[in-house]
């Protein structure tokens, strides 16, 4: 379990911005309740309700914070209805936020210890919350009282982990094949960042040792092939090219530009990782035959 | 009185951005000056010289923030002139920074128990301040001393706090009328947040038990009408509707949408608040027989 | 030497936007290896691998932090190739980034005490660091070291300073001159921050009590002579004027506007400071006669 110490990081992520008081708030919520808690924007530039934005960027930052730190996410379309806010307790952390998917990401690889739904209104901020900014006066302080120590259980009534939400994932199917030395691996766009990097849900293990390649289908029906490289540094400024990125994850990348604007591909287009032989013994032997290397 | 560890909670508020390190040199100062204390952004994207929207954003988030809070907040377009920079400590915090309007908004339901200008060179950065930017010279420095307990006397000269700026705020005129069971209250826009929900200055209570909406003038000068609800989840995505936003004030927000681009309103723009009753018996009887709901 | 208290802030600055985690992550290390450090961001809107203005918001930043922070510096056009990556240790804090000339500006008054290459694969966050994220892998974790109190010669092989990268400056020659009464100093505009100032290498002590002026040329080829002022306050809103700014440089600035859009001039564009006198004068004799002012 967390030391005192380390269990008083609070992450926050919203789709706030930064224009309005709005987080500020939140964190004068958290500083009243536990004033020995740290707090650190994870981002507020989530695009309006983008609860797959939110969940990717939960899932790369949240390994990387101490134990015991409160991950508090406020990307809540539900706002005001029935939907269930929740905090949950993993190994390493705990999650707080409306039950919509947005933790799905971090679930991936993390058990849930304890689930509970934030119904008990002695830890709330008034007894009466607004209908529209449940972070200020029930997220927020939930995590400020586990961030100080309340015990988990004592927030509301215990839930069965499987029954969270699961966010409506693009197709993310992931399909791994493997004939002789030839490597086919089918995925999508997860994600793609402020650089514009394509970041596809196909893992950096997948990447064989032969020269690689991925394939897209641009909206205009084009397929493009990107080789795959270690670093930026190996292809000139501009160059489209498929690396793993720093997540773990393979992308699509323009080093020195923007590879989302330059390909129009969005979130949930498919990617094929492939063994980089001939164009022709792709097409006709659908890699049973060695490969031929053309790169 | 603040407790030592409420005190140190220092926020800032400007409208530097975030692009250059004017924020962060302010934070330097601060924390070369009062190590111990923590600093929270409220807002720096104001837009320049905005002091209305800067002293709404303060009124908002001031409550939130622990007893004894230090309020740093800088949009100073007379920076330079002979314009008063001041500290006032209320009940509640401290408020840093020029005399222009900025702390009106707080001071609306806070009162101030002693007012000093910034005039103890003593106390500033250095004894001859830059000519524009008293943030990092005089108030950061400020901020950082009544963090670290320096009495706010020793500051500067007292003033009487009735000689405070008052900003040129727009009408903002506040009238309620009720005849029967019919209400209306006319106000106006005193902000528009970052999602375009037009929020105005009619507080929450003026809200009756029945039916009501908000009666809105475009520039083009047309009439519209906004029904009243309690959570956007009420209505589908894309509907303006009125409703009492989270900072306990009547507003119009399009549920998933951005209201202020849809309707073009200003701040300052007259917002009428009234019982839903039918148009005709509105216009001849001003309320004054029952009136009979059309919603 | 830095106290252990004030060797405790890490400021952070990068050109990764607050969009995504990036940042976050890098906090995210950093707590996890010195809990008690403090971050601080600088700006993370630089534009991508613009190292100049990373040069610049860290050396006007640099001064204003206690004795002992640790700045973190990633903007890494050559991350992955083999761009050195450093720590300085200087008389005032440490410096921690890649070596391609962003620490040049704070270089320019403060000397290196010791420099080493982070070659110490100890100190890293991983055995084998990601090829584009050396922020998260490297750079985060050396400073979240040298912040808790780890000696910089522990981080790797020391290097000798004068083998520091320097980066492409523009021409930024700086000449100055003196006959008689009157002034004439070249410079060039070295940084153009969020408000459009430009902001000139000539330092404010070249200015002289007499009336001055700067004087630009336009990309059309138009000169253009700005009069010196001491504080916006002095000219009506939508002035262009020359002022000492409040980092110390003589900068050309539109009072309430942006100097920047208004005149098209880019980092690099050569700025003369020079008395204001007669235009005659000026051409026909280079002030080697008693000038007539003008203004």
């Amino acid at each position: 379990m967390p030391t005192f110490r380390e269990s008083l990081v609070i992450t926050l992520l919203s789709d706030f911005g930064l224009r309005d008081a709005y987080v500020a708030v939140m964190k004068g919520v958290i500083a009243s309740i536990c004033p020995a808690a740290v707090t650190c924007d994870l981002t507020h530039e989530i695009l309006p309700q983008d609860i797959l934005a939110a969940r990717f960027n939960l899932m790369v930052a949240y390994p990387h914070f101490p134990e015991g730190t409160v991950h508090l996410a406020v990307v809540d379309p539900g706002v005001g209805s029935a939907r269930r806010a929740i905090a949950l307790r993993c190994a390493h952390g705990f999650l707080v936020g409306p039950d919509n998917g947005l933790f799905s990401g971090v679930l991936q690889s993390s058990s849930v210890l304890t689930a509970v739904a934030l119904t008990n209104a002695e830890y709330w901020r008034v007894r009466e919350p607004s209908h529209t900014f449940h972070g200020r006066d029930i997220f927020a302080p939930a995590a400020a009282h586990l961030a100080g120590g309340v015990p988990i259980e004592a927030l509301g009534d215990r839930f069965d982990p499987a029954t969270l939400v699961q966010p409506a994932l693009p197709t993310f199917a992931q399909r791994s094949e493997r004939s002789g030395q030839a490597v086919r691996c089918t995925g999508s766009v997860q994600y793609i960042d402020g650089f514009g990097n394509l970041i596809s849900n196909i893992p950096g293990q997948a990447v064989p040792d032969q020269p690689w390649q991925i394939v897209l289908e641009t909206p205009a029906g084009r397929l493009r092939h990107f080789s795959g490289i270690k670093t930026y540094s190996e292809v000139p400024t501009g160059t489209l090219s498929a690396l793993v990125g720093s997540h773990g994850w393979v992308e699509v990348a323009c080093s020195g530009g923007n590879a989302a604007q330059a390909l129009e591909i969005a979130i949930g287009a498919e990617v094929i990782l492939e063994s980089r032989y001939s164009r022709r013994q792709r097409h006709s032997s659908k890699g049973e035959a060695a490969p031929t290397y053309d790169g």
